[in-house]
């Protein structure tokens, strides 16, 4: 099955090129840059020299169409949403990477991003979390892949919102994010000199784009409205993201909480729940499509703690993608996935 | 005046052979290691040669104590106890960076670390972080210099706490850590391969040393029993502990909260209360003896976030010790301690 | 095809735990470990936790040799040659990581390494640089994997010295090290404190184990005697290897040395020669079996600079180590090892 | 003496910024920064709040002029030229950090930067290695500060040339430094997600600029040309420069060569010629004016590896301008500037 990536020059794409280099399925039949039109993807990419023999064209939606028969989208917010409004009406399958697609709500969107091009085609769209929304996603035409910490809140809070075990007030997310999650920006807080050896918070409270994103599906899910504060850290690392969310239990003790996520999980190939006492590592995951998750009750403070690690490009971005296009295409959902962790 | 460095081979003991070699009014007479006696300073740290021309020796305390007036000690918890009993009975004032004179209740000591080698000098110490504690450091004998975990929340929150501006349950302080903070300890975590690009949780909840010691202190000030979540996280940074405190308003609201903390601090020489909307960075303390703090309110959430920043060698243990150190002995209390960060 | 790790907890074996758990033909039969016996994989590094269903062993060879038809031995230097020598007596292949094979001559292994243990084993050893030694490789019973440091070297110099293009004296190499190269050594100078944001040379000139074993191979290459300075230096990064030779040309010019090269390894599948002026990265072959070669040429200085890097983990050890064994095993080369770089 | 700091906001300028807030006879009574002007110093770098109570200025070189003794001018190559010269016509002494006024000859810096701005000013200019050029300092007008390489190479370098123990030709440079030794550039190349884990050469062998600028200084001291090949590296690292340069001998042996360095540097506060078979490293720089320096004798190979480490930002650029400008106004050499490296 031929598959274009639309903006492959960015960290998600090249992480997309990464993966779909060694799906069985999936054969990357285009690869798209504005910037790099006309060259060679292992000229600019030294890596990928010998891997890839392609050239960057420039994007050009109805042309792509007719030679994939799904895109994956990893352009900047804003500027994905035409793109992918015209790859539809071109007839092809979308993986969105945006965050164009994801928040059901307009006005949300239009207070976080903008006005948005494409309304018309958030109906089709399905967040593309499958551990929450997998049947919806079999067969989808759009999927709007989450983002990456909105990924680590869920997966761990899901199970627990779900069996109505915690409060939905007072929720507070502490998350340490690798640089690669905010793209190749060019920005003087990313240069190595400044982020070597720091570690700062940015835009504390409810200030971030992806706390309305986690809101939006917490809320679904508990049945009512979850609020959290969302404290994103950047760490000096180029992948992963570890995340600490602190909740107060409502019914039932650690053990109830233990077991659902432990029931929710089992048969998930992507989430691991891991044994009692031990903590989640930004190692462990790195390059994987992984996301390990584990609780921690603090029962004379009246706290449990929810810790979870996955690779912001993996299961954070393309790896997650790539996993929804299976569903998508009726693949097993594994297809290409299983890779090992780079360790150490 | 002439001090001594018990235990000066360790990374808070070269932390405080540099602050000295650069304080106009102690001279280091003395430092002592039980591993390298007999070798040159320069020869085992070659970033010393040239500037320090002594030898390590045998930890003797009556011998040290004819020789020093002060002395540093940064032994490990346990060992540091009955060095500091001898040096003090041979009538030498002790500024101990180890945890062994920080805890009051000698219960709570025996639980987190075993049986107490010298309690009958409980008695005479002081805690010694001067923003809490300054008259009682004035010429006092003994001063159990605090952790870098408990100055990094003591910081932010007591304030909030005295004006009775906060909830005393519920507190939940995520804590990310450089890993010199551990010493120089040999283990498999503390390999640049293991923590290269890595970051995770550690003894999180209420099963780390530096808990009560956070409690103890929060508590004293809070006039009740203060109880907190405290997870710590190990960063790949050797230098450096960024801390997120979340509490819940009682009394008042962000504004009574940001005044709180800048009245308190106003005329700090080492705290400095960011403008609103500035988050602190482990950049701009590195190497200092600075904390940084700021406040964030997120009023939908009922939540009030405090981050701080600190060097986890500087007002974590040795700056902050020759702060001690210097009310001890009647200096102003800035002594030789107004290094810039060392920026990038 | 079933075969064993043997020594897998260090990072070799892991590696190669990571590329076996990929390839198609080979299956994981057993993974010793004396320190870890008994203990699950999974358990040991979470990162393979639901990847490899196994337990470590005690190292037991002729127990092994029964249940495998390959071995990797991942032991320490003169650890390996007894457990080698066992192998190979029931009848077991054996893809050797450590040194104890790959030097011809008994007196330089006994002044590096000390008494070989298994002398009467060498005779069998193939050098497991198969783009030397190809043809010897297929089906060899023993292969001697090389160092990290003299598959960097060899492979830009080889072609260089066979064609009589460069002086065989005077060579310089300067190398750059990831501080995998190392193994999970537990010293002082790997510790993340002492090694971030540090750099050092080590035992340079013709003090590190790895020269004589270049030595051997460029001067059976050369026809002659070559010699060369060695300096090896440790970088703050965990995988890769940059490699600078700087030689001086004896016939020829700049074109007829790139073209020696260029046709060397033209059908190479893991050698890339870059493209003129462009130089190699680290970041290029991070989790790859690749090395990238580029030569400059500096005729003012009557000087030729070879630049290679490679992962040290890869074809600096565990990658080259399943090139020789798909050779062994009569598979096609690239089997199992066709990985894109991890990127960033 | 009241000082200006012209082009304050860049990595060369902040540190000037660090070593003059401590430096006790001269004041900082200006900072200049096009960018950055009419802003305060500690609200665009939080790390110099409460430390420096001044606003950013634009440039007027004729204003600066009447208010300061001495300007530090870190403004990039070819910008500086003219401000240096407006600063001098007003009589201001200038400390030059660019490459405006290193190279002796118009055509050499024509070819490598351009048209020269100022050339009527070269002749005034000095050279700003100390430890070759002292007493031509004295008092010096204009003084052009040398790039981190040239220091780094010359400073082992001039002892063995000046007395003419190795051969002057096929002389080998391989060098590492750090990222903040190419400014605060805002290139794609400095990003932390691409440096990070990485290593590589750029413009090898005599293709960076401060090639020339090494040969014109060595020819000097060597009394005939000097020809090297120059091979600059990137490293993950902030701070920080290792250089290995491999000459062959010429009279002499490695006693004497040893001896030569030994004698040189005797008298020199910020040279360490180390203890025979100890290796310099980035760490016991880091943060001080020091440069580390050894000799490594490969006879067999009819080689000396001399190897030498400094901080880009102190010995390499700032500290040694703040060295000469103590030489300039006749201060004690060493005033402001013995800082001890921050460890680890």
């Amino acid at each position: 099955m031929k598959v274009a990536v639309v903006g492959a020059s960015g960290y998600t794409g090249l992480e997309l090129l990464r993966i779909l280099l060694h799906h069985p399925e999936f054969e990357i039949a285009a690869v798209t840059s504005e910037q790099r039109a006309g060259r060679e993807v292992g000229e600019v990419f030294p890596a990928l020299r010998g891997r890839l023999d392609l050239r960057f064209e420039a994007v050009l939606p109805a042309a792509l169409a007719g030679r994939v028969e799904l895109a994956f989208t990893a352009l900047p917010h804003a500027a994905s949403a035409p793109v992918v409004a015209a790859l539809r009406a071109a007839g092809c399958r979308v993986v969105d990477l945006s965050a164009d697609f994801r928040l059901h709500s307009l006005d949300t969107y239009r207070k976080w991003y903008g006005e948005h091009a494409a309304p018309e085609r958030l109906v089709e769209a399905v967040y593309g979390l499958p551990e929450l929304h997998r049947e919806a996603l079999r067969g989808a035409p759009l999927v709007a892949a989450p983002g990456c910490y909105p990924t680590s809140v869920l997966l761990p809070l899901a199970p627990l919102l779900r069996a109505g075990l915690v409060e939905t007030r007072g929720i507070h997310v502490d998350a340490k994010s690798g640089v690669s999650g905010a793209g190749r920006a060019l920005a003087d807080g990313y240069l190595f000199a400044e982020l070597d050896g720091n570690c700062h918070a940015y835009k504390p409270g409810h200030a971030h784009r992806h706390a309305p994103e986690i809101e939006q599906e917490a809320s679904e899910i508990a049945g009512s409205e979850v609020r959290v504060s969302f404290v994103p850290h950047l760490l000096p690392v180029t992948r992963g993201l570890a995340t600490s969310v602190y909740v107060r239990p409502r019914n039932g003790d650690a053990a109830a909480a233990r077991r659902a996520l432990s029931e929710a999980y089992a048969g998930e190939p992507f989430v691991r729940v891991l044994p009692d006492g031990e903590a989640p590592s930004l190692q462990a995951v790195r390059g994987t499509n992984f996301c390990d998750v584990a609780l921690f009750d603090d029962a004379r403070n009246d706290t449990w703690i929810l810790l979870s690690t996955l690779d912001n490009l993996g299961k954070g971005a393309s790896g997650q993608a790539v996993q929804c296009a299976n569903l998508v295409c009726g693949l097993p959902e594994t297809t290409g996935l299983l890779d090992t962790a780079v360790l150490p």
